[in-house]
């Protein structure tokens, strides 16, 4: 039996055995509800407050400003929501005038991209459909969203920005301290608006310091930095009022109802202390695999080019169309020679339609079905890298060898 | 060190052993995102599949009837806010006439109980709060709402009941299999009426079959019943049209967002099956232990009133009223000793009124303010019950001397 190779780390990441080490107990012998008042209760209320520390030393913010939720999509609705939904005036029984999409005051508007995750674009359209007003500010070649978009996008009712710290298929670094920049100083001319980032994909890769970026609002995923899936959480920068999505117990400040996962909150807390340590090691030998990768596709293989920036992205993900081929049938065919990749998100699978990322760099429809996402991990060596390089290019050319042939078809025998 | 004793299953249990063994394999090398298309992917799609056979078996739902959530409270708010939401008209851009509260063509109704959870309860709230209306059906002094008041209640824009299968503080069984055939009546009627019957406590300590209870919406969570907390799961029958509510991939059928918790979610697949197999044994294990404390409470401690029905309920609640002391104190009194016990449900817990789910039994303030929760679990034996009598009527007898004392100073002393 081959050895698998995993490459595709931005979809998700095995558990670190440190992490797992941590969480165990919590599997184990102290199992108590971190709302109980007796000694079950305070052992794990304490492994709660412990991994609120880890995870707020990682973005350089206060304990009390992370709320922990189940996921990064729970953080992204959160954020959203959470802010549209404490801005809008609750319409009174017999009088129900007020929508979502207007304050008593008069109507919302949010600026997002269009490169954002399904977890903002979707929470967007939702809120569209319900009147808010979303402008999607365009990527260019390089996927990258600019300020000056940003700051001509603002309206007087804009309340809300939403951009990704970092690209989920392409990696692309997006200038949130800049955009951070400015909404700090329309708010300092009494504007009111949030700037939410969703760093899903970029926390505990690259260096985030809330206080530095100027963001209001900041999402973050457990299973993306070595915890398990099922575990996320939200930056709520001190004083910003949000109304909470999943109501019930008054946990988590009343921001979050529902028992706290402690163990995974308490894998997530260790995975981001190490994530911490880590930075720049982890960062400098993935930038290293993945640049040898990238060299040596380049080389051996025609028509492949990198989607969105070379330099402004993360250091672990390259994205590459190859022209006149499928991405999934090379996703599949690599897969079957034990190489684990992916041809968008994975929240995205199952999609018939081409990459909406990857059309929003301005591809064309061929070489927005041949992108391949390649996302290195922690534990991926050079020796995996040679692996794949060993059959990519082969795998690539028998499917080219097909795939012309059917678009050559004339039209008489297409039925056929 | 004393032998710690834990009576707070309703708060939360311990991780059944063969539940661990069952998700660590997910915790190690099968560490795939379920919806990736590779060989990662698809080894943990199936253990998703297998959880949801296990969670249907359960409760006697197809499999595709069952979405896992992060928790009972997210079952909840999806249930709930799922329903109206998907009934409410969405309101256009510059016309934002419509909120919550009604549909293009009218209001909109719930009725649910004075006893429900917080995650319930507070969901309801926050719909009133957005014009919907909703009634608050009380309970008798058995704990115990009535299907006939279910049917006063009833008015031409109900469009949702909500009445909890089983009490999370005292453990009575509400009459959801009645108030099933009423909606399912109505139904028949050419009414558009639907039924959630939260079942948090009940899943696997009772048995629960959807068939015959008639609901259309079941509240199920992992941690009540030996999984780990941060996993649930909300049955939703077959053609029943819900709103998402976490929004983002097309996880879940597209009713539940985020990347799907394998570990959490294989084991609580583990559990039910688990707690399926084991339903009798338990149950009548845990009603043995459970009575004899009752009774030898009621023999040796005066002034001891059992809260709720003493036949329909669950098998392991003893809600017991305690004249003449503050809960709280018994509670840290019990926890000093190693007795782990609660006031109400740890979900409100710092809450410094006393529980209104006793309150609505209509206690007094004193009968309300001395009621405490024992809950026993599978792992209790008869030697815990021994162990808890040796000090629980001592300990009442040491805060009764104290608390009356304090009543009985005369007003002129108070203040020194």
């Amino acid at each position: 039996m081959f050895r698998r190779i995993y490459l595709d780390h931005s979809a998700t990441t095995p558990v670190d055995p440190e992490v797992l080490e941590t969480m165990l107990p919590f599997l184990t012998e102290k199992f108590g509800n971190a709302s109980s008042i007796h000694f079950f209760g305070q052992e794990t209320r304490a492994a709660v407050d412990k991994a609120r520390h880890q995870l707020a030393a990682l973005i350089n913010s206060r304990p009390n400003e992370i709320i922990f939720t189940s996921g990064g999509t729970e953080a992204n609705n959160l954020a959203i929501s959470g802010i549209i939904e404490s801005r809008v005036g609750s319409p009174h029984v017999g009088s129900p005038q007020v929508s979502k999409g207007s304050t008593p005051n008069g109507s919302l508007h949010i600026i997002t991209s269009s490169i954002e995750h399904p977890a903002v674009k979707n929470v967007c359209a939702n809120l569209e459909k319900q009147g808010c007003n979303i402008t999607y500010l365009p990527v260019y070649d390089d996927g990258i969203v600019r300020v000056e978009d940003v700051r001509a996008a603002l309206r007087d009712d804009t309340i809300l920005i939403s951009i990704m710290a970092a690209n989920n298929e392409i990696g692309t670094l997006q200038p949130i301290a800049e955009i951070g920049r400015l909404a700090r100083s329309l708010r300092e001319n009494g504007r009111k608006i949030w700037f939410h980032a969703d760093a899903v994909q970029a926390a505990g890769k690259i260096r985030l310091d809330v206080e530095e970026i100027g963001c209001d609002l900041l999402s973050m995923s457990g299973h993306k930095i070595y915890a398990p899936k099922g575990v996320g959480a939200l930056y709520v920068r001190r004083g910003v009022r949000l109304q909470a999505q999943n109501l019930g117990g008054r946990q988590e400040r009343g921001l979050r109802g529902g028992t706290e996962s402690v163990p995974l909150i308490a894998a997530f807390g260790k995975a981001a202390e190490l994530a911490q340590q880590r930075l720049g090691e982890d960062a400098a030998k993935l930038r290293r695999i993945r640049d040898a990768f990238e060299t040596n596709v380049f080389e051996t293989v025609s028509d492949a080019t990198l989607n969105g920036s070379k330099e402004t992205r993360l250091p672990n993900i390259s994205n590459i169309s190859f022209g006149g081929i499928e991405g999934e049938g090379l996703l599949i065919s690599l897969d079957m020679q034990g190489v684990a990749v992916s041809t968008g998100s994975a929240c995205s699978s199952g999609s018939l339609e081409p990459s909406p990322v990857i059309r929003a760099l301005g591809r064309n429809e061929d070489k927005a079905r041949g992108a391949i996402r390649f996302s290195f991990g922690r534990n991926n060596s050079m020796e995996d890298v040679d692996q794949v390089l060993a059959i990519l290019p082969k795998s690539i050319e028998n499917l080219r060898r097909l795939t012309p042939a059917k678009k050559s078809v004339p039209p008489a025998a297409a039925g056929g």
